[in-house]
């Protein structure tokens, strides 16, 4: 550990800052109020520390993955949505989504037989059991789950395995994510989907960084059937709304009518703090000036 | 103009950052690639200055103000979506909103017949047309405009006039504008509306803070019928999402159905780049977590 790792500074008063920069000229803090673990190596910088504000926050080579305080929104959209959507999902895979947040919401849903969470790095698993436990929740020990060490890259091209569901659970598009963006990637998981299966991924801030949701609609487009975006608001994310890609070859799931929707989540009997029926239906809804950045 | 005004710093490289905090522990930065106009007084601190992905900015007492790269989302919505869901909106009062952009919005409606814009100070308006000339866009030389120099809050307690829409385009409710969130203020405004007219408010950032939204629910519900909150996600403020107030006495008016709002948005016959009938509708879906802070 060092005292000052990258992407932090002290402020006049001598209190360490952690400080994402989303592009040049836009720099957000988050003020350190105690570090709890910092590494940097070749690979990654990584630091977890406390903020009064959003508790505790892991932050990658200085963008934020995870704040407590915020985790639920972007886990309960990627579960709840394409959950209720199909209605009868069974078998799910999930690339990345090491923290088990994801997971979390999926056991929620009495129907879900099995997940297989392919993550490539093991050391994930473990740091985000021992630093975010809140965020997993036990989840890793539900004998439904099924976790496999891989490239996901690799995992889709080679397993004989169908899935109702599939989650790119992917951070940013660079490094070792850059690959769960490719067309390529999404042709082998088209063709490990179920009839009706969805496909869900993470596509990032699409009103300021909209080239992996341009790629990713160009491919989905060219692959399935229907297929769209729904939005979420992010208090730790500035940059507006992040952009959650979902397809499927099911004309009735993609766009699932409410009274059903309503009927499904009553039925699930939970209590959820960002998502909704409403909420569901209604994230859809892509303003202009981002629906022209992605068509 | 100072050097280096009050909220910012210089990085590393030497470059001058303008820093925004929204609380203790969170600030958030924007490179002032080039500053324009800094001005500390007894009154207030106020810079202008360019930002490479925001465009111009205003920033008073630590706060963004307006935002060129953002402004659109909240003049669009502030404005359509009263418009849109009334359908005959003649009259209209503005109490803030010196800059002119929710008048731009409003006068692309034929159907409005005057606005009257109550702004207290008189160099608000003119700072606006020299720094930020578009975002009136010229709307002060309409002839159905008509500006008055006054204490909002004491205008409409004295105003004979009736409206059909009353937009509080507050800032944030500390130092002037704490009045504009005050129960007495909305009873004020409330008796100028004509039969099924509508209030918008501008209501603050419900995710971190919910208290003006809290206030003006409760002050709502005991003065009108029908009342609630529609959201907007802008890019340059962290925070989550901004809420604004929708209050009226009209049913129909406040839960208004998307064929309506789809033939009247076809009929205005404008290019919008947040707004759409989708959007209008989906805006008024609440996350759980929100909505029970203003319960």
């Amino acid at each position: 550990m060092t005292d000052t790792p990258k992407h932090t500074y002290r402020d006049a008063n001598g209190d360490l800052w952690f400080r994402e920069s989303l592009s040049a000229g836009i720099g957000n803090g988050l003020r350190i109020d105690k570090l709890l673990y910092a590494e940097a190596s070749d690979v990654q910088d990584l630091i977890v520390f406390e903020n009064n504000e959003n508790g505790r926050v892991l932050a990658i080579d200085g963008l934020v993955q995870v704040s407590m305080a915020d985790e639920f929104i972007y886990h309960e959209m990627v579960s709840h949505v394409p959950l209720l959507s199909h209605g009868a999902v069974k078998r799910v895979l999930i690339v990345g989504g090491g923290d088990g947040g994801a997971m979390r919401e999926m056991l929620k849903h009495k129907g879900v037989e099995s997940i297989t969470l392919v993550e490539i790095d093991p050391d994930v698993i473990e740091f985000s059991k021992k630093w975010f436990p809140d965020v997993s929740q036990g989840s890793f020990d539900d004998p439904r789950v099924n976790v496999v060490i891989a490239d996901g890259s690799k995992y889709v091209e080679e397993t004989t395995d169908k899935f109702d569901l599939i989650l790119i659970n992917s951070s940013d598009p660079v490094g070792p994510s850059a690959v769960l963006f490719t067309r390529e990637f999404y042709t082998a998981c088209s063709k490990l989907l179920s009839d009706g299966g969805v496909i869900v991924t993470q596509s990032g801030l699409a009103a300021i960084h909209p080239e992996p949701v341009k790629s990713t609609a160009d491919s989905f487009k060219s692959l399935f059937a229907h297929s769209g975006f729904y939005l979420i608001c992010v208090p730790a994310f500035s940059g507006g709304f992040m952009a959650l890609g979902f397809a499927t070859n099911d004309g009735a799931t993609f766009d699932r009518d409410i009274d059903t929707i309503r009927e499904r989540f009553a039925a699930l009997d939970i209590k959820t703090k960002y998502y909704s029926p409403e909420i569901h239906k209604g994230s859809f809804a892509l303003p202009p000036y981002i629906a022209e950045k992605i068509a």
